[in-house]
């Protein structure tokens, strides 16, 4: 019959965000108990907190729409030749790496590799990605990966200051004035907050003399510098040493590839970012920031670190070395590093396999070629060139005229660096061409002849070789590199497989139509630092965020440009320590942090200058108020803040959040509520609005940005208003009134913002408000359907959970020897990746399903679980030795299920296909469960010169 | 060392392109016993027909500058609302399939699913393609798919003609006034060149007449017309019936989810375009045809027919059912498509299990309340609106005003449809929206009120169910959908995994750089009768690759109409029948086939209304020359052509094709030589220059078009200059004095033109020829390292073969029963997509690596062929016997290594993983060997309505 049925097309996309439909929904309500999902969520969450007014956001368009605006956004941008240089230079992403990479959801919705056995295919990656550097670096170490350049600078003090010897009490950095300005900036802020003192000199002519001074634990050099020079720095490398202080080299890594690399001038750390490796300028990030250090430093290095390791057969595996340094484990660490930019390095590595060593030097040696060929001209042309030996950057004397001229390139369509009125820098890089050059030397009046002399000091011209593993020789037809990079991508398990029900993670969809403008080239290509001009896509994109992002969280003011969780949480924190300050109340330094806590915040406070102070957790999981009354009373008049999450970390609405809110305001602290699980809140309650003075969110959790297989990420920062003077400044307009900056980009992760923008767009206030509900219904499904086969730690009054819940198999453990790990490990041979293990409480596992995993999916995950217990109990009642069990014994790989020989209690068929809907689309892992000891006596950080392990992995 | 290493950076896309790089071809070079790939060359072409000019291309550029000029070229069409209709309608592709399944390589890189067992995905697939049109055309059988609706309404004539009772000798066939306008010039050519007398008249009126003359074996219809108006033809087919012709209707199938479909009318069989079901407008192409017919006439059915039997274990399996109808294994078959539309097939499934029946009804439903609201709005305005009732599609009648409003329409950014001076059509789809309409409605100057009546006839409205099956429920989420197109994909072999030698394909690299500019709006969103000022960029593209084409083949002017190979064929033979004609030479109708040519070359030839005649195989695989001479006798006078295909699929140069072509040219005839086997030609020779008149040529093949599955294609026919004025004429310009067209819209597939255009500008004269060069020596290094083990069967005077080898396995069938098929499907076990499978010579493989697969990727197929002929030498001594041997027992899938019992003669090790290097990244075959019988005896054509099948496939 003809009928009206136009409804299901309005607001199309939540049907196809949120996984259980209007029947699913229902299903799960009632077997919850209730009648409706109304009844269940105001169950759920105390009335306490909930939000009166409903969001007031604009309504959900359709796919098509949201393309069609963001592709207006995109064309708001002006595309440019970009020549401004500065740390961020153009570069051409191979067609084959953004498609099947950047592209591929294989790739991109992939976690952060912690479960190693089903992450081997990121972790060889990353591998390469560490192995590029030490390479390019020439030394042995380095970490996968950082966020930015400034900040990989401002980890580079701080590894100084904890390496130097402390001989005669170290607090002075000496930081080359040829530094790139934002990098300066971003130091600056951080160094003030620790007490770190800052000078900024031309250490060439000044570094004897500061260094006589006393007092300095390192030097941060750059090489190529700001201006562009290439100066050979051994000598005061050597002098910092004679002081026991450390050296920093912060280097591009394509000049590394034909001039003397930082480990081979001396430098105890080499520090930079690997964006001009393929990576898009993405109006100034994500891109990788990179870190490499010389031996001795390798434990103190922050960032996630891959080595070698082996698996339960004995193969080679990759795994996260060093385990123990992770700011997720430990509390007391000095890097709040987590969330990275795994995609990024990835590119980067990608890149760097493609071309291989004779590749990147050919494009380096272009690269400098139009530089030279751009200098000699211009000389010849009586225009001055400042800097006579350079890599790529040159910067040019123009008395009076430097506005003009860069006002006529901008008419022939390239933007170049105006410094001042009289100087103009000028950037090559991959993507210049000989026609480029040629309309720069037309503006200059010059001609165009042949360039005679290479402009790198003799000293510094490589002469080392570099990347000679088979990993850089083997994929350099396209049609390789495609199979290379599916064959990465199908050892690890994403969520174009499976659910990934990580508590605290909100694995959710990441949409393609979300996901597609990020490569578009009005929003790829545009330089950070391009006039604003060109900017106004971006411009309205950013402001429509903030102002939607306030909207949801109940705050008056939104900083965009922390690039993680981790640089929200400081930037929070340094923000009330700014605001205390500000009203002479310099002695509230201390940070409460109840138990339950992400291992960030306690480093992130200690990073802002706090003291931590942990708050009790009651035995219904939330904060212990009694013991927080007693360490506000021991702590009067100290009390900088308290950092809760909310939801906590258990999995709970505490009824008693104002409660706590209203305690700390009350002895004059500010309440830092973490976002991590804002997933709960969105539509339902505004962390602003119930007690909350300052929030990071994490828009790669809840706001669709994928994870990446570790980042990227963005982490903003929402203040009320006392508090909004406090923000992030722009890291290039520094102003002493202003806060400094907390990335290396006015907007830090701006390429990604899209994502976000089209969620909240394609969403709308209902559907926003309908994927909490969904997710807290979800989370409560599985709560109930499992709770009858194992314990749930925690659940509210109403015996509900939020929008996670954690499993406890503790007790388990004791009775039978199954540990919460073997039922992580064993879930892979079920085809799933495991919930978050052992965090925030040991032996436990926490499950956190999102709103977009269907029913279907959810009691797939159910069933697994309720077998895998079933598989305990043989264990239990000894069938099944704990040591010859599938849950030990797992995850089970095809090769070890075709060998000839099996000689477990169990069958075959049980190990790997123990359940029926295990089906032809079994996710075979490529490798047994992994050693992780082994590979921490055996530290082995790079990708091997021999063919074999690679071969075998 | 600093050094200028410039070189390697030119040309980059060369290197990219082709697999073994300097030193692998020199190695393979010296392995042949050559000093050098010149000489090697020199021994395997001919010197008769090597060029002696080499190319004159534009030089080869880089990936970005190609890109760039893309998209100038896509910026130089003109993005409009699309309103023209007449069988091209814009539609929304959901992102999640354009970036999953049209942008995937796993899908796109895949080849035409004949190797069942590795082609489950795609066949499942197809199999709901099946489904969707058998259901909403309430017909049983459909077959997946055809080349465009015009050319599925010229098949359904044919099958009308075939099946249509003989009494009284019937070649008439009645085709109403209202069928799409390109559909009667593409059916009016083909008609015409078998002899067959089409009558158009309003049949609604005239049916009874017509009939009473007699003659007439069916009827063509077409609801919604091309006016728009829906009828009901009910009245009209039992008229046909009556007088015992077939009713064919061709249906758009989004207006049959609310229409009663043409089976509920009566019809036998029902045709369309799946385009509005998410293919792109694409500039006319590519888009899937259908056909659907009623019980009886399954075995008539052209296209390829998915069906579903069991596999060795007795499991439910997808095959390709009725093969026996296959042209590519009979010559006396009656349709020649065998390139379809398998990706847009797929992606027009996958549009509808992702909006299942209730989105596809509120899709139509939208549609018809805008186009009603258009016409009664209209009306109130007082202007006339033609037809009263329609779908989506309105005429109104504008007197004297139609150019002018037309071009009002474009001022506001839309395009409608200019018919005459007084009529305007106005198409609505789904992406019309409220503001659309808005617009319109004031360039009539009329208002906006709510519309009363429902435009469809009350017998027409459409009351059965539709796609009830379960898999038009299960993915309806984002996620569920990525999910299901990663299963579907992951069960398949593409180039993503491996090579696929297949001999006569050419499966090289589909380069990232070349698939990308396919989806941007501005190739993809344009209507294929967009006034010429919009489409400035795809002429300029379409005039290049003309030329392009011409100076590759030596022809002097090329088509790009024809959207498959047997296409290009058809217009070759035409255009030879015409030149003929044109001369008064019109009993030349006799064309000659050598025994080794592809099977869709006789099937072309009889469809162009040709008589074949046969010539024999010489004992060295070429002509039969002497035979040639004798057939040349025999048919004096009435020889049309001779077509050949060069290489011949022997794979070897034959010497004497000079000889072949004076000799046939002597005796009168034309000389066609197809150019599927062109990869081994490109810059080497020029059959335009060595004896060719004509050529059709597979864009798919040599010039990197990916084979989708099974399509897309194009299929260019080139031509000398005596033939240029009879290539297909514009379909929707029908001049008396042109030829008919081949195809629906002028440039055929036009939409993966840029495909080709990027590869050619990215490789250049010299890359293009490099390519060539080095898949000779691939093929000839494959031939040489088997020989050995394996007899090749044909090899040129010097041993050498061209671009790809035959290896005959019959000999050892006879000694050891171990077949051809046998050696194909262990190729699974060892990763393998098989070769070309007993074409052209029954118990033989054709291998063609082409230029794409580096020395590593070579090395591991002959190391398996190797293997594979140590296992038959296991077979031969008794080891094994045949039945319980792996070879016959291959493919063998994870869950039957994984059984509990293991009663083989060899371990289950020896199985999976024969060779080392079948390691982690191993592909496991989702089904054992399929017994295709099972299913040709048990047909069953659609999705299983219980969720078992597709639950266990």
């Amino acid at each position: 019959m003809y009928d009206k049925v136009a409804q299901p097309l309005t607001n199309a996309f939540e049907r196809r965000h949120i996984g259980p439909d209007a029947a699913e929904q229902q299903q799960m309500v009632s077997a919850l108990g209730y009648s409706s999902l109304d009844a269940l969520i105001n169950d759920a969450v105390p009335h306490q907190i909930r939000a009166v007014d409903p969001l007031v956001l604009p309504s959900a368009r359709e796919e098509a729409e949201v393309l069609s605006a963001l592709r207006d956004l995109a064309a708001a941008n002006v595309t440019r030749v970009q020549m401004i240089g500065l740390g961020y230079f153009d570069t051409i992403t191979p067609a084959v790496v953004r498609r099947n990479m950047l592209e591929s959801p294989a790739w991109y919705t992939a976690y952060t590799p912690y479960q190693q056995e089903i992450s081997q295919g990121r972790l060889e990656a990353l591998l390469i990605f560490q192995t590029v550097i030490e390479e390019l670096t020439a030394l042995p170490i380095a970490s996968a990966s950082l966020l930015d350049e400034a900040t990989a600078v401002v980890e580079a003090v701080l590894l100084m200051h904890r390496a130097a010897p402390k001989a005669g009490g170290r607090d002075r950095v000496l930081i080359d004035a040829d530094v790139l300005p934002q990098t300066l900036n971003v130091v600056r802020g951080r160094a003030a907050a620790i007490g770190i003192e800052v000078v900024v000199t031309d250490l060439a002519t000044h570094v004897g003399a500061e260094l006589a001074k006393g007092g300095v634990f390192g030097v941060v050099l750059q090489c190529p510098g700001a201006s562009g020079a290439v100066r050979d720095y051994a000598a005061v490398i050597g002098h910092a040493r004679e002081h026991n202080a450390l050296a920093t080299v912060a280097a591009d890594p394509l000049s590394l590839t034909i001039i003397t690399p930082p480990g081979e001038m001396g430098a105890d750390i080499a520090v930079g970012s690997a964006q001009r490796f393929g990576v898009p300028l993405f109006f100034g990030g994500p891109h990788a920031g990179y870190m490499a250090v010389r031996s001795g430093l390798e434990r103190m290095l922050p960032g996630r670190l891959v080595g070698v390791s082996v698996d339960a057969s004995g193969r080679p595996a990759y795994r996260l070395a060093l385990e123990t340094r992770e700011q997720h484990i430990r509390r007391e660490t000095t890097s709040n590093i987590s969330t990275a930019q795994a995609l990024l390095a990835n590119v980067a590595a990608m890149y760097a396999v493609y071309h291989g060593p004779d590749g990147l030097r050919a494009i380096a040696t272009r690269v400098h070629d139009h530089a030279r060929h751009l200098a000699e001209n211009l000389h010849a042309a009586g225009v001055a060139v400042v800097e006579e030996q350079f890599f790529d950057t040159i910067v040019v004397r123009t008395p009076g005229e430097a506005r003009a001229l860069v006002g006529e390139a901008d008419h022939v369509g390239i933007n170049l660096r105006l410094i001042d009125s009289n100087h103009i820098g000028i950037a090559c890089d991959e993507t210049t061409s000989d026609d480029v050059i040629a309309r720069l030397l037309r503006i200059f009046k010059a001609n165009s002849v042949a360039a005679r002399r290479v402009r790198i000091p003799s000293t510094m011209i490589r002469t080392s070789p570099f990347l000679q593993q088979p990993v850089f020789h083997a994929h350099r037809s396209e049609t390789a590199m495609l199979r290379f990079l599916r064959k990465l991508s199908d050892k690890d398990l994403a969520l174009d497989r499976t659910m990934i029900p990580l508590g605290s993670c909100t694995m959710k969809l990441n949409s393609a139509v979300e996901m597609e403008p990020i490569s578009w080239p009005g929003f790829a290509s545009i330089h950070p630092h391009a006039p604003s001009t060109q900017t106004a896509g971006y411009r309205k994109l950013v402001t429509d965020l903030e102002q939607w992002l306030c909207e949801i969280t109940g705050y008056d003011r939104v900083s965009l440009q922390p690039n993680a969780g981790s640089q929200g949480e400081l930037a929070g924190l340094l923000a009330i320590k700014a605001y205390h300050e500000s009203r002479g109340d310099d002695r509230r330094t201390v940070c409460l942090i109840p138990q339950s806590a992400h291992g960030t915040n306690a480093t992130s406070a200690v990073l802002a200058g706090m003291q931590v102070q942990v708050v009790a957790t009651a035995s219904d999981g939330g904060i212990d108020i009694e013991d927080l009354r007693a360490k506000l009373v021991r702590h009067v008049g100290t009390v900088a803040a308290i950092m809760l999450t909310y939801p906590s970390t258990h999995g709970v609405f505490e009824e008693q959040v104002t409660r706590v809110c209203e305690l700390v305001h009350h002895a004059g602290g500010q309440v830092y509520i973490d976002g991590a699980n804002m997933n709960a809140l969105v539509g339902l309650a505004r962390p602003g609005k119930f007690g909350g003075d300052v929030s990071n969110l994490n828009l790669h959790k809840t706001f669709c940005i994928p994870h990446g297989g570790g980042g990227p990420g963005v982490g903003p920062v929402a203040v009320r208003a006392h508090l909004a003077s406090y923000l992030p400044g722009d890291p290039l307009c520094p102003d002493s009134s202003a806060q400094p900056a907390i990335a290396g980009a006015a907007y830090g992760s701006a390429g990604i913002l899209p994502i976000t923008w089209a969620y909240l767009a394609l969403m709308g206030p209902d559907g926003l408000t309908s994927a909490t509900r969904t997710a807290v219904l979800s989370a409560n499904y599985i709560s109930k359907s499992l709770s009858d086969h194992y314990p749930v730690l925690y659940t509210g009054p109403a015996g509900l959970v939020a929008h996670e819940c954690i499993v406890d198999l503790r007790e388990l453990t004791r009775q039978t020897g199954v540990t919460a790990e073997d039922v992580a490990k064993r879930l892979i041979d079920y085809g799933f990746h495991a919930p978050t293990l052992s965090l925030p409480v040991n032996g436990t596992l926490m499950i956190e399903p999102t709103e977009s995993e269907n029913l279907s999916e959810l009691e797939r995950f159910i069933d697994a679980m309720i077998a895998i217990r079933r598989e305990i109990d043989h264990v239990a009642t000894g069938t099944w030795p704990i040591e010859r069990s599938p849950l030990r014994n797992a995850p089970h790989t095809a090769e070890q299920i075709a060998s000839d020989e099996w000689e477990l209690p169990y069958t075959r068929r049980q190990a790997a296909y123990p359940l029926p809907r295990v089906d032809f689309h079994k996710y075979w892992p490529p490798v047994q469960r992994i050693n992780g000891g082994h590979g921490d006596r055996n530290l082995m950080c790079s990708c091997p010169l021999a063919r074999s392990l690679s071969d075998h992995l």
